[in-house]
């Protein structure tokens, strides 16, 4: 990126290391958020992909798991600002398809979900205390879109002082340039970039080291 | 933007519309933000003197102005993840100089001026409890930089449901890019996007109707 | 109370005055918290009736009416602290009967019902948003119990610097010295105390006033 | 108390336990909170003197400690709902003399100070940051007053899910009822309670299991 030299100069984009006990935050892959003809498109469905086999390896190692839907009731009483932007949103009600989770990432027993009504995962909801339950450490987020709930969800991943790892082939948006703007700025201020596989192998040897 | 027509399809993009008690938030304009040795560069200076017409006229008409101020104390105890990204945030001690709003925005009395540790302008500080105290419905941000506090502010003033003005000319920001990328999320997801003549002139006209 | 007379002179106990939007929250009147087998008991039961009159009331002039759950998930992975000093909590699934708002109290359309797995209603749950997008100031809080989740909400209602109200015989509690020496407490440091009916007329006068 | 048995048949007041990263809020314990004529009286005098064993101990055992203060703004703009009730809060003042933290109690290097502008310790401020960046799990609190600060500071530590601790002689309140009232709802609902000597002996043995 062209303004790549003054983020430098200025000393940004430093790492923020990975701690001890990484879990692991799946947001928004919800149906509609996959289906290109209601709020998907771009590199969703890879993302998607890629997100399985990182769930399942975190799985594998016993890291707690969360999700979060946007979801509203079924009259819109809890929508505010946001769904004034985009109003689709109130399409996704409790028991509509595109709300459901996509099969490819089923959550299981004992993992968390959460519905939300802001682009953070955080905001109004109880992430924060499931987090701090298990002494959490490292959040690495996965989800669509990059440019929207993922964005809001590793801001405020950050300012609560989690190590933030972001799995950049596991986030998707409807567009690329969004997608990849993002993706710079998270990287220059708040979170540390790598593949799933990458953020995989970090967790693993950290949760080994628990051991 | 190539990516328009997937948002447009979609139905983003929508406008918030304008209450009747607007408020300014001018976001962290303090003098290492300006200057291109410390935080500054790109658009931030055009983006102060465009603020500095726009506090004049909220003043003017008896709006709430506050201000923020990235500030962390002597020995960084209250450092987080975002310093561990910008090492160079613990230098906004709270005396230097690089720290101080800077003189052509200084605050008058009666404004609130609010310390913060992390990007957004409501974490960690009571600015959601003093725009609530007033009733603010609209919220009217300026300040540097767009990708960065200013846009972290605008998601959880959209969260918050505040009809969320960005005034696009009154923000700024080291590199263009990222400034562009990040008003063009803005604009379809959080906020309405107009310049801070256009913000002045609805805020004087919601002024009005209540008198 | 025998420490009233430090509190005068120290000059607690103002008044927070009555705004012009007034709202009403009704905190966990579910069955549960109303049976004495589950969480209730002591004067929960008189305190519903009076609020099913208040509620009545405040339909009529046109009131934001909203309330809350505590509602966990079905394997309890949502609970915390909270739960293991009571962990009964865990029985409140969703679907059980005695997570149901009382029928006196139906929630009608256009209310909002929210859920919340900790003492306040704010904690975890949208309610802020709600508040802040109808510009309302003034919140009149009942529910169950005094000493507990109300307790909690007033609290918070007051850091969000909303002029509160709690309707004292509104609000119940398993046993009644917690009951009292909660709305002692509640009077001298947060929020304004009155019978229902007194918050009623100021309600209707408030927004009399406001047509 | 006589609502006891109540709350024994609704298994109330269970064991939150403690984990193995604790850590010491010391709440308000500034001059004026302990100075009769201003905000102080009643047992805050040896609620201070049994923190400073407290605070030795746990600065041995290489503990966080964080210390709140309330401090409102030269012209209090940032007041709200709670200076309402207790206009005297206003005289808190940065530099006022009222405002510091008790000599006996001086904060060291490498601590924790937060100004507050509401009850709890964690509203408007970076204490849940802090905390989660060093992997707190068990909060013990102590300070001024009981049934105020200490009491809101204990509700959020319970929402927030940390193990939560009051050191009940550590804490102290200008009249003992709200004292003992509040200590009833706090060790029934959100904490355990003990003395400080116990948890002092009970953080001892965490941080040695942990070495």
């Amino acid at each position: 990126m062209v303004g790549d030299s003054v983020y430098e100069r200025q000393n940004f984009g430093n790492s923020v290391g990975f701690g001890s006990r990484p879990a692991l935050l799946i947001v928004d892959f919800q149906v509609g958020f996959i289906d290109p003809a209601v709020f998907g498109g771009g590199n969703i469905k890879e993302a998607v992909s890629n997100t399985a086999f990182l769930l399942a390896g975190m799985r594998e190692i016993g890291a707690p798991v969360a999700y979060t839907r946007a979801v509203f009731d079924e009259e819109a009483v809890d929508g505010g600002t946001f769904a004034l932007k985009v109003p689709g949103l109130y399409r996704l009600k409790e028991s509509a398809a595109i709300s459901q989770i996509t099969p490819d990432l089923a959550p299981r027993s004992g993992e968390l979900v959460l519905n939300k009504i802001g682009p953070s995962a955080f905001f109004s909801t109880p992430l924060i205390s499931w987090l701090s339950k298990q002494s959490v450490d490292t959040l690495i987020i996965t989800g669509a879109t990059t440019s929207g709930c993922v964005r809001a969800s590793v801001v405020d991943s950050c300012s609560y002082s989690f190590r933030t790892i972001v799995a950049t082939d596991c986030c998707g948006d409807r567009a690329i340039e969004p997608h990849e703007a993002n993706l710079f700025d998270i990287g220059q201020k708040y979170a540390d970039l790598m593949t799933g596989e990458e953020a995989l192998a970090k967790a693993r040897a950290a949760v080994g080291r628990n051991e």
